[in-house]
Protein backbone atom coordinates (compact mmCIF):
# COMPACT_ATOMS: atom_id res chain seq x y z
CA UNK A 1 0.00 0.00 0.00
CA UNK A 2 1.32 3.51 -0.65
CA UNK A 3 0.76 6.12 1.70
CA UNK A 4 0.78 9.73 0.76
CA UNK A 5 4.44 10.05 1.62
CA UNK A 6 6.01 7.85 -0.95
CA UNK A 7 3.36 8.56 -3.47
CA UNK A 8 4.73 9.41 -7.41
CA UNK A 9 4.19 12.99 -7.80
CA UNK A 10 3.30 14.53 -11.08
CA UNK A 11 5.93 17.10 -12.55
CA UNK A 12 5.09 19.64 -15.40
CA UNK A 13 7.79 18.70 -18.65
CA UNK A 14 8.70 21.57 -21.04
CA UNK A 15 7.96 21.78 -24.70
CA UNK A 16 11.12 20.67 -25.18
CA UNK A 17 11.28 17.41 -23.25
CA UNK A 18 7.69 16.62 -24.54
CA UNK A 19 9.20 16.60 -28.13
CA UNK A 20 11.93 14.32 -27.27
CA UNK A 21 10.30 11.99 -25.37
CA UNK A 22 7.77 11.40 -28.34
CA UNK A 23 10.56 11.89 -30.99
CA UNK A 24 11.49 7.80 -31.31
CA UNK A 25 7.68 7.51 -32.83
CA UNK A 26 5.42 4.40 -31.61
CA UNK A 27 1.69 4.15 -30.30
CA UNK A 28 -0.18 7.52 -30.05
CA UNK A 29 -4.27 8.16 -29.42
CA UNK A 30 -5.74 11.32 -31.37
CA UNK A 31 -8.72 12.14 -30.58
CA UNK A 32 -11.31 14.49 -32.14
CA UNK A 33 -14.80 15.44 -32.50
CA UNK A 34 -16.87 13.90 -35.35
CA UNK A 35 -19.78 15.21 -34.46
CA UNK A 36 -20.93 13.34 -31.79
CA UNK A 37 -18.73 14.17 -29.28
CA UNK A 38 -15.16 13.00 -28.50
CA UNK A 39 -13.51 10.12 -30.21
CA UNK A 40 -10.04 8.56 -29.62
CA UNK A 41 -8.08 6.44 -32.41
CA UNK A 42 -4.83 4.75 -31.08
CA UNK A 43 -2.25 4.89 -34.11
CA UNK A 44 1.71 4.53 -35.01
CA UNK A 45 2.82 8.03 -35.49
CA UNK A 46 5.99 9.09 -36.54
CA UNK A 47 7.28 12.88 -35.61
CA UNK A 48 9.46 15.46 -38.24
CA UNK A 49 10.07 18.36 -36.31
CA UNK A 50 7.61 19.51 -34.33
CA UNK A 51 4.44 17.62 -36.12
CA UNK A 52 3.24 14.35 -35.57
CA UNK A 53 2.21 11.89 -39.07
CA UNK A 54 0.56 9.31 -39.21
CA UNK A 55 -1.93 7.46 -41.74
CA UNK A 56 -5.06 6.40 -41.18
CA UNK A 57 -7.53 3.91 -43.15
CA UNK A 58 -10.86 5.51 -44.79
CA UNK A 59 -12.28 2.12 -43.85
CA UNK A 60 -14.56 1.92 -40.72
CA UNK A 61 -16.86 4.08 -38.92
CA UNK A 62 -13.82 5.80 -36.82
CA UNK A 63 -11.53 6.23 -39.31
CA UNK A 64 -13.85 7.80 -41.95
CA UNK A 65 -15.04 9.96 -39.23
CA UNK A 66 -11.40 11.47 -38.78
CA UNK A 67 -10.87 11.53 -42.62
CA UNK A 68 -14.02 13.36 -42.57
CA UNK A 69 -13.48 15.48 -39.93
CA UNK A 70 -9.92 16.39 -41.46
CA UNK A 71 -11.37 17.68 -44.50
CA UNK A 72 -12.67 20.80 -42.74
CA UNK A 73 -10.85 23.62 -42.30
CA UNK A 74 -8.84 24.31 -38.99
CA UNK A 75 -9.63 21.20 -37.16
CA UNK A 76 -8.62 21.16 -34.13
CA UNK A 77 -7.54 17.54 -32.86
CA UNK A 78 -5.37 16.33 -29.77
CA UNK A 79 -2.55 13.17 -29.89
CA UNK A 80 -1.55 11.78 -26.54
CA UNK A 81 1.39 9.51 -25.92
CA UNK A 82 2.22 7.96 -22.53
CA UNK A 83 4.60 4.86 -21.47
CA UNK A 84 3.39 4.59 -17.47
CA UNK A 85 4.67 1.19 -15.57
CA UNK A 86 1.49 0.09 -14.16
CA UNK A 87 3.59 -1.46 -11.57
CA UNK A 88 5.66 1.12 -10.23
CA UNK A 89 3.09 3.99 -11.26
CA UNK A 90 5.81 5.89 -12.86
CA UNK A 91 5.78 7.41 -16.52
CA UNK A 92 5.12 10.37 -18.47
CA UNK A 93 2.34 11.39 -20.90
CA UNK A 94 2.54 14.34 -23.50
CA UNK A 95 -0.40 16.29 -25.11
CA UNK A 96 -0.31 17.98 -28.38
CA UNK A 97 -3.25 20.13 -29.19
CA UNK A 98 -3.32 21.80 -32.79
CA UNK A 99 -4.59 21.37 -36.59
CA UNK A 100 -5.06 17.75 -37.95
CA UNK A 101 -5.21 17.94 -42.03
CA UNK A 102 -3.87 15.92 -44.87
CA UNK A 103 -0.85 15.75 -46.24
CA UNK A 104 -0.91 16.84 -49.64
CA UNK A 105 1.12 13.69 -51.89
CA UNK A 106 4.44 15.66 -52.21
CA UNK A 107 4.70 15.84 -48.50
CA UNK A 108 4.15 12.84 -47.73
CA UNK A 109 7.03 11.23 -45.79
CA UNK A 110 7.96 7.61 -46.95
CA UNK A 111 9.96 4.75 -44.93
CA UNK A 112 8.47 2.19 -42.37
CA UNK A 113 7.74 4.24 -39.58
CA UNK A 114 4.40 5.40 -41.19
CA UNK A 115 3.55 2.52 -42.66
CA UNK A 116 0.73 1.43 -40.63
CA UNK A 117 0.56 -1.64 -38.62
CA UNK A 118 -3.06 -3.23 -39.60
CA UNK A 119 -3.23 -4.63 -43.59
CA UNK A 120 -5.52 -2.82 -45.90
CA UNK A 121 -5.89 0.24 -47.22
CA UNK A 122 -4.20 3.16 -45.07
CA UNK A 123 -4.15 5.98 -47.62
CA UNK A 124 -5.41 9.11 -45.66
CA UNK A 125 -1.76 10.24 -44.07
CA UNK A 126 -2.38 13.12 -41.65
CA UNK A 127 -0.06 15.54 -39.92
CA UNK A 128 -1.09 17.77 -36.86
CA UNK A 129 0.77 20.51 -36.43
CA UNK A 130 0.99 21.19 -32.78
CA UNK A 131 -0.19 25.11 -31.30
CA UNK A 132 0.15 23.30 -27.59
CA UNK A 133 2.72 21.08 -26.42
CA UNK A 134 2.16 19.95 -22.76
CA UNK A 135 3.93 16.97 -20.67
CA UNK A 136 3.91 15.62 -17.14
CA UNK A 137 6.28 13.42 -15.47
CA UNK A 138 5.32 11.09 -12.83
CA UNK A 139 7.34 9.49 -10.58
CA UNK A 140 9.13 9.32 -7.49
CA UNK A 141 11.31 12.17 -5.72
CA UNK B 1 9.84 -5.55 -42.96
CA UNK B 2 6.47 -6.69 -43.15
CA UNK B 3 4.89 -8.25 -45.80
CA UNK B 4 1.11 -7.25 -46.50
CA UNK B 5 0.41 -11.37 -46.11
CA UNK B 6 1.95 -11.20 -42.31
CA UNK B 7 0.40 -7.93 -41.93
CA UNK B 8 -1.34 -8.09 -38.33
CA UNK B 9 -5.44 -7.54 -39.19
CA UNK B 10 -8.08 -5.59 -37.35
CA UNK B 11 -10.60 -7.47 -35.80
CA UNK B 12 -14.12 -5.67 -34.44
CA UNK B 13 -14.88 -6.52 -30.67
CA UNK B 14 -18.51 -6.76 -29.31
CA UNK B 15 -19.01 -5.33 -26.40
CA UNK B 16 -18.75 -8.32 -23.76
CA UNK B 17 -15.29 -8.55 -25.04
CA UNK B 18 -14.29 -4.91 -24.21
CA UNK B 19 -15.54 -4.97 -20.93
CA UNK B 20 -14.03 -7.95 -20.22
CA UNK B 21 -10.62 -6.98 -21.46
CA UNK B 22 -10.83 -3.40 -19.49
CA UNK B 23 -12.54 -4.93 -16.65
CA UNK B 24 -8.48 -5.19 -14.47
CA UNK B 25 -8.62 -1.53 -14.79
CA UNK B 26 -5.14 0.00 -14.82
CA UNK B 27 -4.62 3.28 -17.03
CA UNK B 28 -6.83 4.69 -19.49
CA UNK B 29 -7.46 8.01 -21.14
CA UNK B 30 -10.35 10.02 -20.93
CA UNK B 31 -10.93 12.86 -23.95
CA UNK B 32 -13.09 15.54 -23.60
CA UNK B 33 -13.81 18.98 -24.86
CA UNK B 34 -12.56 21.71 -22.75
CA UNK B 35 -14.03 24.51 -24.91
CA UNK B 36 -10.76 24.59 -27.37
CA UNK B 37 -10.90 21.05 -28.81
CA UNK B 38 -10.29 17.86 -27.67
CA UNK B 39 -7.95 17.03 -24.77
CA UNK B 40 -6.87 13.77 -23.30
CA UNK B 41 -5.53 13.23 -19.59
CA UNK B 42 -4.61 9.64 -18.63
CA UNK B 43 -5.97 8.32 -15.29
CA UNK B 44 -5.72 5.03 -13.66
CA UNK B 45 -9.53 3.51 -13.10
CA UNK B 46 -11.80 0.89 -12.27
CA UNK B 47 -14.59 -0.91 -13.77
CA UNK B 48 -18.21 -0.50 -11.75
CA UNK B 49 -20.27 -2.63 -13.97
CA UNK B 50 -20.57 -1.40 -17.45
CA UNK B 51 -19.22 2.25 -15.86
CA UNK B 52 -15.47 3.42 -15.66
CA UNK B 53 -14.51 5.18 -12.33
CA UNK B 54 -11.50 7.60 -11.77
CA UNK B 55 -10.56 10.36 -9.59
CA UNK B 56 -9.01 13.72 -10.83
CA UNK B 57 -7.76 16.43 -9.18
CA UNK B 58 -8.75 20.00 -9.51
CA UNK B 59 -5.90 21.57 -9.51
CA UNK B 60 -3.88 21.51 -12.44
CA UNK B 61 -5.19 23.65 -15.68
CA UNK B 62 -6.08 19.85 -17.57
CA UNK B 63 -7.85 18.66 -14.81
CA UNK B 64 -9.64 21.84 -13.52
CA UNK B 65 -11.32 21.33 -17.56
CA UNK B 66 -12.36 18.28 -17.03
CA UNK B 67 -14.28 19.10 -13.39
CA UNK B 68 -15.80 22.14 -14.72
CA UNK B 69 -16.60 20.27 -18.42
CA UNK B 70 -18.68 17.56 -15.94
CA UNK B 71 -20.52 20.22 -14.09
CA UNK B 72 -22.47 20.78 -17.05
CA UNK B 73 -25.56 18.40 -17.90
CA UNK B 74 -24.77 15.90 -20.84
CA UNK B 75 -21.33 16.05 -20.86
CA UNK B 76 -20.12 13.79 -24.23
CA UNK B 77 -17.02 12.23 -23.26
CA UNK B 78 -14.68 9.30 -24.42
CA UNK B 79 -12.86 6.76 -22.16
CA UNK B 80 -9.87 4.91 -24.02
CA UNK B 81 -8.03 1.83 -23.15
CA UNK B 82 -5.82 -0.05 -25.29
CA UNK B 83 -2.77 -2.49 -24.71
CA UNK B 84 -0.66 -2.66 -27.73
CA UNK B 85 2.81 -4.81 -28.14
CA UNK B 86 4.68 -2.29 -29.94
CA UNK B 87 7.32 -5.29 -31.09
CA UNK B 88 4.69 -7.50 -32.32
CA UNK B 89 2.24 -4.83 -33.28
CA UNK B 90 -0.31 -7.24 -31.53
CA UNK B 91 -2.45 -6.00 -29.12
CA UNK B 92 -6.21 -4.39 -28.40
CA UNK B 93 -8.07 -0.94 -27.97
CA UNK B 94 -11.73 -0.04 -26.00
CA UNK B 95 -13.28 3.09 -26.75
CA UNK B 96 -16.41 4.22 -24.40
CA UNK B 97 -18.62 7.03 -25.22
CA UNK B 98 -21.21 8.87 -23.21
CA UNK B 99 -21.96 11.03 -20.40
CA UNK B 100 -19.60 11.75 -17.88
CA UNK B 101 -20.38 12.97 -14.47
CA UNK B 102 -18.99 13.42 -11.11
CA UNK B 103 -20.14 10.89 -8.78
CA UNK B 104 -22.71 12.29 -5.45
CA UNK B 105 -20.39 11.12 -2.16
CA UNK B 106 -22.80 8.44 -1.46
CA UNK B 107 -21.82 7.11 -4.48
CA UNK B 108 -18.30 6.79 -3.97
CA UNK B 109 -16.29 3.32 -4.33
CA UNK B 110 -13.96 2.95 -1.39
CA UNK B 111 -10.93 0.81 -2.09
CA UNK B 112 -7.49 1.13 -3.66
CA UNK B 113 -8.64 0.57 -7.23
CA UNK B 114 -9.45 4.33 -7.28
CA UNK B 115 -7.19 5.61 -5.38
CA UNK B 116 -5.18 8.14 -8.04
CA UNK B 117 -1.20 7.20 -7.92
CA UNK B 118 -0.23 10.88 -8.21
CA UNK B 119 -0.08 12.52 -4.95
CA UNK B 120 -2.25 15.72 -3.94
CA UNK B 121 -5.57 16.48 -3.54
CA UNK B 122 -7.92 14.31 -5.62
CA UNK B 123 -11.29 15.27 -4.72
CA UNK B 124 -13.60 14.56 -7.25
CA UNK B 125 -14.87 11.06 -8.64
CA UNK B 126 -15.66 11.19 -12.26
CA UNK B 127 -18.39 8.11 -13.57
CA UNK B 128 -18.62 7.44 -17.38
CA UNK B 129 -21.55 5.47 -18.10
CA UNK B 130 -21.26 4.25 -21.85
CA UNK B 131 -23.84 4.73 -24.25
CA UNK B 132 -21.64 2.98 -26.78
CA UNK B 133 -18.66 0.44 -26.53
CA UNK B 134 -16.62 -0.69 -29.34
CA UNK B 135 -13.09 -2.17 -29.63
CA UNK B 136 -10.83 -3.45 -31.76
CA UNK B 137 -8.33 -6.34 -31.82
CA UNK B 138 -5.15 -6.48 -33.92
CA UNK B 139 -2.94 -9.79 -34.74
CA UNK B 140 -2.05 -12.34 -36.79
CA UNK B 141 -4.21 -14.31 -38.50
Amino acid sequence: MNTPADRPVLEELDAAECLELISPGGVGRVAFDDGEGPTVIPVNYTVEGTAVIFRTSLEGRLNQSLATVLTGAAVRVAFEVDRIDEERHEGWSVLLRGGGEHLPDHERPTGASVEPWPGGDRPAYIRIEPQEISGRRLGHR
